[in-house]
């Protein structure tokens, strides 16, 4: 049984087609253009699409549904595109839209919720009951997998772990509230701190590697501390500490089986994730309970294939 | 159909007989006299139980169900209590002793989750398809109902809301961590501003509410706002600030249609909402979604008979 799987994002329309053991065997990809009307980004998906499929040596016949992970909120039910800032949506029936061009069943998600789904699914996830994907890139996103469902929200629009305030009257937020935990977590605020301490150290070996980098960026700090920089040591253990305080919120609160974390910052691997760890053995609820009966907590496996794999297996929810 | 219900707290035992309609028909009461042996304290669950049935009118061939709501955390499947702080337990097979003694099939739950459960079913989410309770309380508790199912994580330890860090580096809590919700938001938390502000300010008013209550509990600051304080009234505010950034936490994760706020403090009832109301207003990462669109949020309407009638009702989770 074969699919498709469509990620929409605001610069480009990646779509691919998905087998029955949850590999992308075709791909291809147009550019969103924005802004420009719903019909026409629709009208480049189904070529997009028909591409991918030529590429797998297929046709749309072999297809059995089709799924789109697009940025904004979507009514779960009726698969309407009620808001989305990114793209200019409003009230878009994309579900039906879909329908319509590929004269088959469609599925319509978030794509945050999608590529959680998708790494629940094929990646870090597999045979687990339940996963919170954890996504630092310019924010931090996500999506929430419970009793093997994905989490929409009786609105379509939960999931949004980035706009959780972890310090009130904290940092400015781009939604509006103080504090939340993309301020402190994201690739952004990490450069932000990165910034900053250059700024106010003058540390030698920080300067170094920036130049050497050409550009602030997530490596900088954890390449400085590699070579010895203590101020960027401690910098990454203060970044350490607000990406585990979320995740330790969400421990708490809801007991996924597994948490993995995903996004650019994410290559820096276990430079990443040993000091995370720390954090949750020290202080989370359960820190007491037998080892399987606590949270496992890992590194993203799928990358940006997550969001088609995800999209595409939207039929498998609920 | 009739249920038996068990509220097992640290200071009392409460056994509700409770009928097809949510409604305790019957209700009795043992001492839980801690530390003793668990086999003690269910001997005197039965007890009570056989007391509720009498005051009703029944007798135990009336009875389908039975369920037990617990502190500590409860392996889903067995309905073994792995741990239980304030009861001292450790492994006790909860489940399986209840089914020998009563000779029916039990269900066994957290006793947050379990008062979550029934306020979902017979109070404020009584038609919702996913309902949050916040309890405000010594600390502050609550449970996590969605997709019409309480969540419990894989682990049975899901719902410990108050655990969510909302000010990295605040306060001390008791689990550990620093700054959870509970340390800003729990009626012991008013309690400790209200009695900084007392030794701060001099406060005439307030100085008179507290002589008149004779100590400081949550309704003192309260008071003295109704009775003209302004440092009082400014108080009220920061406290609705505190509770409304755990709510809106869980609102932009989890989106619920309901969130419910019960516990001692919700005696002020709008006085308490109103500002919270505001907050998410204001902050909410839906705002600006229609109003049915957007959770709504409620005071809790069943008390202490909650824990009862979700006890009660377990068998339908799931």
């Amino acid at each position: 049984m074969y699919k498709i799987g469509i990620d929409l994002g605001g610069t480009n329309i990646v779509v691919g087609v998905v087998d029955g053991e949850n590999n992308i065997i075709g791909k291809a990809e147009r550019k969103t253009n924005l802004p420009r009307p719903a019909e026409n980004i629709f009208a480049d998906m189904y070529a997009a699409a028909l591409d991918a499929l030529d590429q797998a040596g297929m046709s749309l016949k072999d297809i059995e549904y089709v799924g789109l992970g697009t940025p904004g909120a979507v009514e779960p039910e009726s698969g309407v595109i009620t808001y989305s800032a990114n793209l200019f949506f409003h009230n878009v029936p994309a579900k039906q839209m879909l329908e319509e061009l590929f004269g088959k069943m469609a599925f319509v998600g978030n794509d945050a919720n999608c590529a959680a789904f998708g790494e629940y699914i094929a990646g870090a996830g597999k045979y687990a009951r339940d996963m919170i994907a954890v996504t630092l890139g310019t924010g931090v996103g996500g999506g929430i997998i419970l009793n093997k469902q994905l989490l929409t929200g009786f609105n379509g629009a939960a999931g949004e772990i980035g706009h959780m305030v972890i310090h009130v009257d904290g940092e400015q937020c781009n939604c509006g509230r103080k504090g939340c935990w993309e301020t402190y977590a994201s690739a952004t605020a990490l450069n932000r701190m990165t910034k900053e301490l250059a700024e106010k150290t003058n540390d030698p070996i920080l300067k170094k590697v920036i130049e050497a980098e050409g550009e602030i960026n997530a490596k900088v700090p954890y390449q400085a501390a590699r070579e010895g920089s203590k101020a960027c040591a401690e910098l990454c253990e203060t970044y350490a500490k607000y990406i585990a305080t979320g995740v330790l919120n969400l421990i708490n609160m809801l007991q996924p089986e597994v948490i993995c974390i995903g996004g650019g910052v994410s290559h820096e691997g276990e430079a990443l994730l040993n000091p995370i760890l720390e954090y949750v053995k020290k202080e989370s609820y359960t820190r007491d309970n037998a080892e399987d009966l606590q949270t496992s907590i890992k590194l993203a496996e799928l990358g940006n294939d997550a969001g088609i794999i995800g999209a595409a297996l939207l039929y498998k929810n609920g």
